[in-house]
């Protein structure tokens, strides 16, 4: 069985693009999420070309054996964990920028190429490719799609999803649908782009993708505010939002700044109970117009402390304390990386509710994110050496996940449920929704084979 | 059967929620697209809830009666026309505003709400609703909705569905299902949300929406330019979109300009081959800056006039020729108001393409439309009484589609497929992609009753 597998494999792929050796194969079980389990494949496919997806996929069928997609394997809720016996579908080497319009401001690629490649194409020529999460440097677009990955630009110009004009999708029976366009209005039919974005490798795999470019924004103005209470800076996030269009707004909670800190002072307020940042993109005097209304905001709400910059460098230099926040908090033992969002009215009780469970769970959860949007990052720090800190750590992420229910949130806002969410989604959903889910992944897999287990 | 059918109608619904009056039901059976083909109802129901939405549903399938969802039935497109023994669902009397959020920013409303009496209740509280249609101060949320309507503000703030966080929605059997939530990042799930959106009555019905409030942007500066070729026109809509962030960016063409010269005469220029109308929103210094950049494009483009306003009040004056544009065409016959979408760069040939289609079939089509996402309304205008005149069009209108999928753009941007494009669906998606269409369609409404006929 294994053998013929193999054989039909071979058969339509060339040599380099097939791989059992068990190192490889080992490397390739994981993406970056914390305790999320992940099964033994059998094999890794490296595809070139959109033919070649379609003709692993026509394999996978006739043997009825699992394919799980992996871009990067940047990913946190184990959504390209291997599942036993599964083929692992690498896009890697689909890595290449078919088009580039300038004129029409799009850009045609691959699934493999990195988010950063082409924000780097396009910045050569003058334009913006939005999206931006952390991960840019190293996440795949393709992984981004199948995520609607998220990052600090969303506040102000959206996630993934919202810079996709169209796509080519290969799904389970090996056939290609294209589905959008080039253009960036288009109501003919369903909207099937939306409903592969977000979908975690479950519906069909991308094999090409047409993503919208901006006008690079103007040199933004940046600021940082510190708040002695979770109340005062809640009340800071909800009148900037109100009255003004950051180009980000970040926040960071004390026991972030605090890891931050002892690992690389930079004389934050450790004593402070949230530091906010917030930039302006608006450009000229009104970005700084703009910025100066935010700090005004800030103060009003009780900021203790704000810091403004126009200078581009020094805008860098206040943000690095955000930026190195996971890493930071990384240097505090193993750490799983939470990701929940909220109405942005609820973001004080949310960190409150954190701050609760990580007293009564003895963990140490650093939280920070994109306070404009609601989407936070509660970070859980462990020892996973000991037993019953980390069975304490999950009772802890138990606890946030049922925190977010009740404020009336979302159990993921950018990284998927993949493996690790996968127990909540249906209290989130609730049964009618969950049961609409099942009756469209029937349809579009019947034979189940696109990553069994994940994100249902 | 009939009788049976509004036994059980009546059993759920109160009185003055059913109609069968036959003037009652002969106003209701079209929208108001041209030459779309209407049936003839059974009957109208105005249930007042969801649970009577669902009630309706049920007897329904037990009946196997088609369900036609309707609003204000301003659509273009026939996607509210009645099918031969419906049930013509109308939203209308579920027009209440539940919640608005002033502090999450975001507003629960029912399908019959008008469009302009959400902006109104925002506006009131110092919000926004962005969504725009021309159709505002009559058409309903849950019609824009259902065709993802767009508008003028799309071009900076989006469509419809960017402004939508979440749906509740009955299916086809009557059940219940909550897409999304109240948080504007959410990837807990596949996204059912875009799934509904623009699906025109086909999948389901929407009996309640959370809708996306912001910011009111700042005060915007208004521009005109007036083109002596296509090509002209199209570089600087090219140049603009690369530069800069227009809250508004609209075109009308020779044709539409004489009408509106005709009728209301304001001194436009009517040998100008295109009048390009643009506005900044991004305030202040910088919103003058940007439209000052606006109207260098247009001059280094060719512009033989260009015309600037800060001044509200005569904003609205160069904007009243394009707000004009669509009666004045109507006052020179009937009217069929096209909808294609083209990549911007395309823009000129799509406007040469339908000129040489207007001389070639001898019918009179006026073009307008919202340059900024090559998004344009051709409208034809003919003697209806003329069967010649009215073939003549009718050739003239799939010559523009044929165009339109030749230059890889979209049969339709912003008004839906309904009864009108149906027969060009498949050609712009391809097989793969229209069987993938029937594959959902099948799923999710296995009795084919919801909107039969539409779409696909
Ligand atoms: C340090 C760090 C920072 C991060 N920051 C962010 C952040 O700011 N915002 C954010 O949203 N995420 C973030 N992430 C998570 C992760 O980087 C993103 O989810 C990213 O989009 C994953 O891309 P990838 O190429 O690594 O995909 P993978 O991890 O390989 O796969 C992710 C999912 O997509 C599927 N998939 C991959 N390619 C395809 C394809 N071509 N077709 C179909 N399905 C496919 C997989 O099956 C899997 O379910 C971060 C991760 C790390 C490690
Ligand atoms: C003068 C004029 C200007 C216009 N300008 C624009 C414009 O700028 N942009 C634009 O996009 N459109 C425009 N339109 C078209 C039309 O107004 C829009 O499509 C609008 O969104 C339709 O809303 P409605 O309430 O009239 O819906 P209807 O016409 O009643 O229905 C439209 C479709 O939605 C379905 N539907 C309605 N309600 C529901 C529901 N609750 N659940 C499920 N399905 C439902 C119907 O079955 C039908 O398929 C214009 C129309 C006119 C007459």
């Amino acid at each position: 069985m294994s053998a013929d597998l193999l054989q039909a494999l071979a058969a339509v792929l060339p040599p380099d693009g097939l791989v059992t050796d068990p190192d490889v194969l080992e490397a390739h079980r994981h993406d970056q999420a914390g305790w999320a389990m992940a099964g033994t494949p059998r094999i890794l496919v490296r595809p070139g070309s959109t033919a070649e997806v379609q003709a692993v996929l026509r394999v996978a069928s006739a043997h009825r054996v699992p394919v799980v997609a992996r871009g990067a394997g940047s990913g946190l809720s184990g959504g390209a964990n291997a599942v036993d016996g599964c083929i692992l579908l690498s896009l890697t080497r689909m890595n290449r920028i078919l088009e580039l319009d300038t004129q029409s401001l799009f850009a045609v690629v691959q699934p493999g190429v990195v988010n950063g490649s082409l924000k780097a194409a396009a910045a050569e020529r003058g334009l913006w490719y939005a999206p931006d999460p952390a991960s840019w440097e190293f996440s795949t677009l393709g992984g981004n799609l199948a995520t609607n990955a998220g990052g600090l630009c969303c506040v102000k110009y959206g996630v993934t999803g919202d810079s996709v004009l169209g796509l080519e999708v290969v799904l389970a029976d090996g056939s290609v649908v294209r589905t959008g366009g080039r253009t960036v209005k288009n109501v003919a039919g369903y909207d099937l782009t939306r409903l592969f974005i977000g979908s975690e490798g479950t519906l069909g795999i991308i094999t090409e993708a047409t993503l919208r470019l901006r006008p690079r924004p103007p040199r933004a103005t940046t600021l940082v505010a510190a708040f002695p209470s979770l109340v005062a800076a809640g009340a800071a996030v909800l009148d900037i939002m109100k009255d003004t269009r950051p180009s980000l707004l970040e926040l960071m909670d004390r026991a972030t700044v605090r890891a931050v800190e002892k690992h690389r002072p930079m004389g934050l307020d450790a004593d402070a109970a949230v530091l906010l940042m917030a930039r302006s993109d608006a450009g000229g005097e009104q970005g700084v117009a703009e910025c100066a209304r935010m700090a005004a905001a800030c103060e009003a709400a009780g900021s203790t402390f704000v810091i403004q910059s126009s200078d581009e460098a020094e805008g860098e230099l206040l943000m690095g304390a955000r930026r190195f926040a996971f890493s930071a908090l990384e240097k505090e033992g193993t750490t799983l990386l939470d990701d929940v969002c909220v109405p942005i009215a609820r973001l004080p009780e949310l960190l409150a509710g954190v701050e609760r469970i990580a007293e009564a769970r003895r963990v140490l959860i650093g939280t920070f994110g994109h306070a404009g949007d609601g989407n936070m990052h509660p970070t859980l720090v462990f020892n996973r050496e000991d037993p019953d800190e980390v069975a304490r750590a999950q009772a802890a992420f138990d606890d946030i996940l049922q925190v977010v229910l009740d404020l009336g949130g979302s159990i993921t806002g950018e990284h998927g449920v993949g493996v690790l969410k996968r127990p909540f989604l249906e209290r989130q959903l609730g049964s009618e929704t969950t049961k609409l889910h099942h009756t469209l992944k029937a349809a579009m897999d019947p034979l189940g084979i696109l990553n069994p287990g994940k994100l249902l």
